[in-house]
């Protein structure tokens, strides 16, 4: 299993143009077959920081919705309205 | 509902000593009433990065967990380990 924190940073008159770009993203990476969750959310101190967590069953499965025709169509649109890059962090389940 | 991502970066050398304060945490916190959701990870490119991914009712459940015996006890015997210190970020969902 495949955990990942994606996080966007907008520009804050962006973030009215983005929001119906994050809806269609939401909506068509959940119907993926591969999709275990993706969940978007809002930094409560910065509107135009946005933070997917996502759960795939691999790197395979992440790599396949990247190349998606939602994704390569949204992700650029949403991109040109950025202050900074985005980042984002693979993980693991800790071992415990 | 309250999301929490909070993030710890630990010595490489202190990994090992950190692992059962974590296992402890990890134990206890979702044993409190009002946790909805405690889970940990490690980033896949450093594993001296741990990753909480957290679900709350609300801010006074976060707090509540904040000042628990368990995690006062516990989070400075992990802190003593940082190499920087550690990130927290309240979000909310998307609204869509």
């Amino acid at each position: 299993m495949l955990k990942v924190i994606a996080q966007d940073f907008i520009r804050p008159e962006a973030v009215e143009i983005v929001r119906p770009l994050y809806d269609e993203l939401v909506r068509l990476t959940r119907a993926e077959p591969l999709c275990l969750s993706y969940d978007l959310f809002v930094d409560q101190k910065d509107p135009g920081h946005f933070i997917f967590i996502e759960t795939w069953p691999d790197r395979a499965a992440l790599d396949a919705h990247c190349a998606t025709e939602h994704f390569r169509r949204l992700v650029p649109r949403i991109n040109a309205h950025q202050r900074q890059d985005g980042t984002f962090i693979l993980m693991d389940e800790f071992p415990g």
